[in-house]
């Protein structure tokens, strides 16, 4: 089975109309604290993963960095998942700057998001500037929706699992959350929720965002309020904690969540539950895979990013099986991981 | 008569079609030479002019400064042209920063872009930053073209038609150029090509671009050539400007250019002699109206920019009488221009 419903109902229809995808990108200092994030080779490579992310989306491969990024023991980003979606299709790629530290070397929406503060010291962004960079995402949105039937939004943020909890915790959702390692470092996460958590004087979504969530959350969020048409998410712990965002400001919003097998069958994450709405798993068939980098996946490695689930999902409602689809994504890893190497 | 056939062929059956309007906003600081625009109330606000016409389509007001863009005695810029005709028909607009001094306060795309640099003194832009602009806005015309039947241009850069002569002049085709007052300041204009042209010493686009052109000139090109659909530019001699290096680059790409009869009818320029295409002029009948700062433009003054002149053809074609496009101008005026001044 290359797809199934997590819950809810099968949206999965949608996907054969006309989709726009929008990456929101950007940074959390929270991804500083030692041990909570493997976005990336090494600490000082972590704030290049989500321009490097959209460059190799765009390219084929990065432009920030020398490599695609990857875990410091080699897994790669699922940015090549996406890569490879979008390209057999033909998808229109649209990249939002949500807080970047490095600017992307790409054409890129700026909705004047601010870089998100480390939670576990203090307030996530000032209130002003997130009400404000939430308004340009609005109209993002409603712009992109006068012509797209669907959009599609995925993410890229370091730690955005960390801020993601925090929210739904603020929210009243209590979630584990999933993680890019098999060994979830749920202490840590668990102690920088609480500690942000603990200042959370207000149930108003957006004041919640500002106070323990990132500006990719931000950007999300605001992009799917302000579209008139279907939203898919496309993401897993972050996404849930976008729908209940989304559904705490607009109740009768449409939005539906793509994922990947991967996150759904996390038994420390709990994506059914904590989603707001209905989620549909993919499986990109990694653990078939010839190469041992995308087997990694299947292991519990990296799981879900940039989108690839709900790209796994748009690849096989428009003409690909879970077969052709694997051997796309490995000439697209020979090309852009193995050849690059040498 | 609404529109006339000025050369070539009719185009304006596309836009019957699904059209993206794409507007590129910059600066050049060949505007800070004295008299040479008065597209701004005052030297120190013309360069608010791009990013409070761009605010001025999203909001119906603008937010960089507290009035709509005018000349210093009071004719509103034609961006209340291009407001009306793109709520009429609920366009998709999509702004791009094209080099500004001044960030717009609503979302935009970034292409990174510099300032133009003053034409008379030295190089407009370094070649290299004018190459990586250009290519991202390349990017930016394939993405929008994947979906989108048609990409409408406009532009707003005040003293682009100085520019935009001296890239005319570079690439061997004479112009007189237009200019938004009825005195047209010909021989300050004229001055300033010479010194600048007098610099050229290559054939090359890109290079005549970078030496004597503009940002919002890189940026309206890149994104036509990156097209894979037709595109319309909509504008006066910028856009004849840009029309001769985009033929240059690539004889067999589809453009056209939509303008205003305003800029057809004035003597000082010679807009079919100096567009590489086909040239359609559009009557916003504003001589008709009953508002003095709108009969302004049918008397000469500011004539066309923001794509006024496309966005009253795409009106035309799409269910709207001369008539009936007026009248909600005017309607637009009174709130826009009118109220806001009480």
């Amino acid at each position: 089975m290359s797809y199934r419903v997590v819950k809810g109902e099968d949206f999965s229809h949608l996907l054969e109309r006309d989709v726009a995808f929008l990456l929101c990108i950007g940074n959390t200092r929270t991804a500083e604290i030692q041990g909570i994030t493997v976005a990336g080779e090494s600490p000082e490579l972590i704030k290049f993963t989500p321009p490097a992310d959209a460059e190799l989306l765009y390219y084929g491969h990065c432009k920030s960095i020398p490599f695609p990024p990857a875990t410091p023991d080699g897994k790669p980003t699922p940015a090549l998942i996406t890569y490879t979606a979008l390209r057999l299709l033909g998808t229109p790629l649209f990249v939002v700057d949500s807080g970047l530290m490095v600017k992307p070397k790409i054409p890129y929406y700026s909705i004047n998001a601010p870089v998100g503060n480390n939670i576990a010291e203090g307030k996530a962004m000032e209130l002003e500037a997130a009400v404000e960079a939430f308004e340009y995402a609005k109209i993002l949105g409603r712009e992109f929706s006068k012509r797209f039937e669907v959009l599609m939004i995925g993410e890229s943020i370091p730690a955005g699992t960390t801020t993601a909890g925090a929210v739904l915790k603020a929210m009243g959702v209590e979630a584990k959350v999933s993680s890019s390692m098999p060994e979830n470092p749920v202490e840590v996460k668990r102690q920088v929720i609480e500690k942000a958590v603990s200042r959370i004087n207000s149930s108003d979504p957006l004041e919640i965002l500002a106070e323990v969530g990132d500006p990719v959350l931000l950007a999300v969020t605001g992009i799917a309020l302000g579209s008139r048409k279907p939203v898919i998410l496309a993401g897993g712990t972050q996404m849930a904690a976008a729908s209940q965002v989304i559904r705490a400001i607009d109740e009768a919003k449409e939005i539906h969540i793509a994922t990947t097998v991967y996150v759904a069958e996390d038994s420390t994450a709990d994506i059914a539950e904590i989603a707001a709405t209905d989620v549909i798993a993919s499986d990109p068939g990694l653990g078939e895979s010839v190469k041992p980098g995308l087997r990694a996946y299947a292991e519990g490695f990296v799981k879900e990013g940039v989108g690839a689930g709900g790209a796994t999902l748009l690849a096989y409602k428009n003409g690909f099986t879970k077969e052709m689809f694997l051997k796309e994504i490995e000439k697209d890893y020979e090309i852009i991981v193995e050849q690059a190497k040498k």
